[in-house]
């Protein structure tokens, strides 16, 4: 039988786990491409620490040039990260007239567009189903299964770390640092936990999947950012209460050549099927115009699962080597007329919110802010005020009718320099 | 730019849906492609009812020939369904050289290994993404996003009249006549609705599945089936009471060669993501041994979330033939070894079991039932008796830990055999 050879750059956490599943189901693997994918390089820095799996030690080396220089590869495996070395490492890699499998989201959001025009120009692939959503092929159903439809809408739970820590906020009653703790001290939190907490990660990967949705590069450095640090138990609970569950979205929506873009909280409806995913998991909810709703669910992160997402792209890829004289639906289609994507502002966006005050308990307060709501054109769909308690704030939480962003920060900002508000209001999107 | 010409044969409701889907969204597709997808020729009996979308009259035809004598038609898609005419139109088109794509589940369960067969003697390929899960891409999902992983268990809901049926049992209440009956008028359920509540349409999908899976055929005919009729509301009552929702599944459960594949009602724990899958849509639940759990989820049915699928195969067929000499990640695999597939018994299944016996209140009841499960293997893990009815029959509910389904069959075999017994125990498959 054929071989095709393999070269895998960064033997970390996913590079191990890529090794350890081209070894354990290569039998599977070669009868589906017809060819035996042969790991024939692992380059990485550190080639003495134990990764829990057998490796010939001959195919280990400190020189990734020992795999960028070796024509026998064909496919390089880039599992090392950031966005400097990995970028040139890939760029040579597909220069050089060799497909490259990357699982690098950060690195393809901030800087993709120059590697995807390299590969179109050499006639090479980079592909990066392991770039989003671990284990989930999400990649492959918005290039292949919904291909045919015109995309409407995504919005996906992107970051196991702020779902895992939601959903324990949201089952146990516990604040988010306490949390954040728990979920440090069992290795699903890095220290900062910002990448993840504060929605980086998640713009990332809505970065990977609007830029192939719309066939262009989507910038990442526009698209709107808000993490899950302040929301607290109190709004778990009213949410709870409410009927809602709050997750951490990363959302896209197209009109045309026209996409908004944005990661922050939002209160979903309990019956909505991506209330339902918690903890680690991670599912992303997908609108096509002929299919409707469809959603993809699995775990977002870990070796295994990543590992799994590789494989299906050294599979497509030993496939296309072997049969085509190009890829089959390539990974990005050029954006042909040229028109540009325009990235709509978060503030043309209208959505239902839930706001919760907090106020000093006088008289006139609730009309008073409702005043300012109404001059705003906003008009509250309900009002909790739970309580009393003279001079002592007392939180107010509203849900109002969709209202657009733009006059909602114009009612808060007037709404938080009242003096009977005591602390900044706290405003959560809700989905419908 | 180049067009490649397609035929449809069958112009009912997803012949329909796929001929708006290819016209609607022809320059998206053109685009990925890399050329036109034109639909040359519509054959059916019927070419003058009105299907709420403009054709072409001259592209419509009454006769078949007109699609599979036409050389430039280098695709058929069959939509006519059954397994006697369907299967002789897919056989001579694969035979003359064309690719098939057909929703066609029946014919597939019943005689896919024979075109399975044809097809890859002609190097041409038959590809069914709209036989299974409507909208949802698990036949790709399972063919190229998993293709590294050795699947271990699939369980799906696969049939939306079921689980619209169930879904209304559980959040109205209703019992199961009153549904059927509603679902009917809402055009949910055909007349009789046998195919899909007595599980035959989730088993053809089963065998689908579990063949691709395989790589082999899976016999259809000995798939383990059950339906949904013999559930009551009462039933539905007990499950949502101890934390379980009652789902349709379609399940299958591999070991190396061998593969246990049925089709029952199971009760699922709510915190289950497949326990939150309600109304028409259907979802499917797949365990690969890297991945770990995924899923998938949308609409099963339907004009345009068939089509959708129709189209994402067409889409590839297209690239294939613009770019491949065969096709990339072919459908089935074959089973190079040649060791046949055996099929497990439903008896030698093992899962905890929901029962419900109607007693005669007397005393000494509970410790008999009881007796004949532990001489069977048999522990309790919880039991519901409530209200006490003098010379009435009672329900005793009970749920147990993990039974053989041999076990519980005999010892159900002898509890009611017993004469304080006053109706045949209802036993409901319990997921942990």
């Amino acid at each position: 039988m054929d071989e095709i050879y393999i070269g895998i750059i960064g033997f970390g956490t996913v590079g191990s786990g890529t090794f350890e599943i081209l070894t354990k189901n290569e039998e599977l693997i070669a009868q589906k491409v017809g060819a035996r994918l042969k790991v024939k390089k692992i380059a990485d820095l550190d080639i003495t620490s134990d990764r829990g799996i057998d490796v010939p030690p001959n195919i280990l080396t400190t020189d990734i040039n020992e795999i960028l220089n070796d024509d026998d590869i064909t496919i390089v495996v880039e599992l090392i990260g950031g966005s400097t070395v990995a970028f040139d490492i890939i760029k040579r890699a597909l220069t050089s007239g060799k497909h490259v499998v990357t699982a690098n989201k950060a690195l393809l959001a901030e800087r993709g567009a120059s590697l995807y025009k390299t590969a179109a120009e050499h006639g090479t692939s980079l592909a990066f189903e392991a770039s989003v959503g671990g284990a989930i092929p999400i990649i492959g159903a918005l290039r292949t299964g919904l291909a045919g439809n015109r995309i409407l809408s995504f919005k996906g739970i992107l970051n196991g770390t702020s779902n895992y820590i939601l959903s324990r906020m949201t089952s146990e009653g516990l604040p988010y640092e306490k949390v954040l703790a728990e979920a440090t001290a069992l290795g699903y939190a890095e220290t900062p936990p910002d990448l993840d907490v504060e929605g980086y990660d998640t713009a990332h990967k809505v970065a990977v999947m609007a830029s192939i949705i719309m066939g262009a590069p989507v910038e990442y450095g526009s698209i709107y950012r808000e993490g899950i640090t302040f929301i607290s138990d109190e709004d778990i609970f009213y949410a709870k209460t409410l009927g809602y569950s709050i997750k951490l979205l990363g959302i896209a929506r197209i009109e045309g050549r026209k996409i908004e873009a944005k990661v922050h909280p939002v209160m979903l409806p309990l019956e909505h099927i991506l209330a339902n995913v918690n903890d680690v998991f991670n599912a992303v909810y997908v609108e096509g115009d002929f299919s409707g709703p469809t959603l993809y669910y699995g775990k977002g992160a870990g070796r295994r699962p990543t590992a799994s997402a590789v494989a299906a792209d050294l599979l497509e890829l030993g496939c296309t080597i072997r049969n085509c004289s190009k890829p089959v639906l390539p990974l990005t289609y050029r954006n042909e007329s040229g028109q540009p994507i325009e990235l709509i502002s978060i503030y043309e966006s209208c959505m239902p919110y839930y706001l919760r005050f907090s106020a000093v308990d006088s008289p006139g307060v609730l009309s008073k802010i409702s005043g300012v709501l109404a001059d705003n054109n906003i008009s509250i769909y309900s009002v909790i005020q739970k309580g009393r308690n003279e001079n002592a704030p007392v939180p107010i939480v509203m849900l109002t009718h969709e209202a657009r962003e733009k006059d909602m920060r114009c009612a808060l900002d007037i709404i938080d320099g009242m003096d009977f508000i005591t602390e900044k209001t706290i405003m959560i999107r809700v989905d419908v």
